[in-house]
């Protein structure tokens, strides 16, 4: 939770006199999103009873400005496309991108919708369908952007913290530097690529009761194996508080997800390595942002372990039908 | 910034079907309020095209739960007496105080408008006659509460806090004895008294433009002198940062007050000690809480030493006109 930007009623008024979309008549910080300053932002059409509601973000400095044309054009790309997320809106002279208290900023539409606290199988199942037409849906969007937390960024989070990885758990380093030498070695070469989410966890998910309702916070997105994606969901979505697996949930979320867009036989085949990369690369941004952490910031560190339990799980698996998808129903 | 309390879907979805107010479509929990959670909360009722807004409050340990009754009564009394302030909603079986989380929880109007960063003296002048039209309704209302956080509160205060004032300044111990003796010696005895606020801060005022729509968080709201109340708006609105008197703001506030509510002479002749007394309230509360700080809460300590500038300032007013407000427009 977090707001990190403050801004005034007059940089306000402003900010959105460049818009039509009626008075400012609220405007409130958002406790949620660790990466952003939002705003829940209320506006009244002239001769309108009720409010529109707005998400404004302003970008901190975890996002790259010379990012954002990316991110920006994938919301519109994928909203024109059918896929329920943030569409940027655009001020009267054309422009979606501008400045705010000296950061970059955008106003995009409000979703309406909850992020579950204890996801259901059915949600499991609505999201990989939900991941599945993003794919899709992203095949045309034409603008690249490389994936930087993929195995270079693995080993440079893992650099900056072994020396001080013990301080979290004895051998820790060792575990870890073995784990990216074997995932280095044995990644795939040649799997589907595309656009990718690349963070959809629960809270980056809407749902009006067991229906999705929207996608959000596309700011790790990039260009990557599209199975990757899958591989990041059954790490955030399929795993218990007590880190067991659920393999309902698992079989729900691959089944809707190959009935959208059947995997083919390497990606079946690639499923445990890739969950493999995936749960690493939480547990080595967690542990970063662990080891790293200012103790006068507003956001409590997350428990980077928490991905160690997973990532031994997935050592485990020794063939990929152990999430509970039937290579029949795969595509393969 | 804080949400103390993360509601499930479940759990919300059970509470929201105890109102008439249609399918909850959206719940964000909103950074600002360091007593309480608040999310601002979108239903859908039936055939409805946009969401009606409200917010949800859940009570945490700051606020004691036999106050409620009165905190609520008070809302729904100078709602019904044409105050803009946040009104319980109840639900069908009439019944506006539940439970959630296993804490005392309310559903209350949502009031459109925002706070202001920096006050103008214009919306120094709106507050004040609101504050005076507050103080007019809130006399027909029965019910009382005590101000604890008046001379005897803030004795308690000083003696928990007293051996390490110093870490702050050095020094502020016996100041802070000092001026709780004189205060203790010279408080007024037989000023009008009735409902106030208490802590009528700008983040808890809302404003459209210039004009006041609206006051928020009644969680110090007692019996005690009226102009105790106006004394505490001068401490909370009329010092800029570099903690210098404005006393444009402070004339705009205390004459549209006086418009509506004339001061007695008594009451006029006490604004000085009264204005030391509440820089001291705050003062008291802010060193306690800056000395007893959780390094890990969410929520940053404010500076106590804001409001010993205040104080130091108002030890050196001599008479009760040095705040802009000419005794014969007191109305005294």
């Amino acid at each position: 939770m977090a707001v990190y930007t403050d801004v005034s009623d007059e940089d306000l008024q402003h900010f959105a006199a460049a818009y039509d979309l009626g008075a400012v008549v609220s405007c409130k910080g958002i406790a949620e999103g660790v990466e952003n300053t939002n705003y829940l932002l209320q506006t009244l059409p002239d001769g309108a009873a009720l409010p529109d509601s707005y998400i404004l973000t302003l970008y901190e400095k975890r996002v790259s400005p010379e990012d954002l044309p990316f991110f920006l054009g994938l919301l519109e790309h994928l909203a024109a496309n059918g896929i329920s997320c943030p569409t940027p809106i655009h001020g009267r002279d054309g422009v979606a991108l501008r400045q705010l208290c000296g950061k970059p900023a955008v106003i995009v539409s409000f979703l309406s919708g909850m992020w579950p606290k204890r996801s259901t199988p059915q949600q499991c199942g609505e999201l990989g369908a939900a991941l599945a037409q993003m794919h899709v849906a992203g095949a045309s969007f034409e603008m690249q952007r490389a994936n930087d937390m993929s195995i270079d960024g693995w080993r440079k989070l893992l650099d900056a913290s072994r020396d001080r990885a013990s301080e979290i758990q004895p051998g820790l380093a060792d575990v870890l530097t073995a784990e990216l030498d074997y995932l280095a070695a044995n990644w795939p070469q040649d799997l589907p690529s595309g656009v990718i989410h690349a963070d959809l966890f629960p809270d980056n998910v809407f749902f009006l009761g067991d229906s999705l309702s929207g996608l959000i916070d596309f700011y790790f997105a990039c260009n990557d194996y599209l199975t990757y994606d899958l591989a990041i969901c059954l790490n955030a979505w399929c795993f218990e508080t007590d880190h067991s697996f659920n393999i309902t949930k698992a079989r729900a979320l691959l089944r809707r997800y190959a009935e959208v867009r059947p995997l083919n036989a390497a990606e079946f085949a690639a499923l445990p390595l890739l969950a493999r990369g995936s749960a690493l690369r939480f547990l080595l941004t967690r542990l970063y942002d662990k080891l790293h952490h200012d103790e006068t910031a507003l956001v409590r560190p997350k428990d980077p372990l928490e991905f160690l339990a997973r990532l031994r799980f997935h050592q485990h698996v020794d063939e990929p039908g152990a999430y509970g998808l039937d290579p029949t129903l795969a595509g393969a």
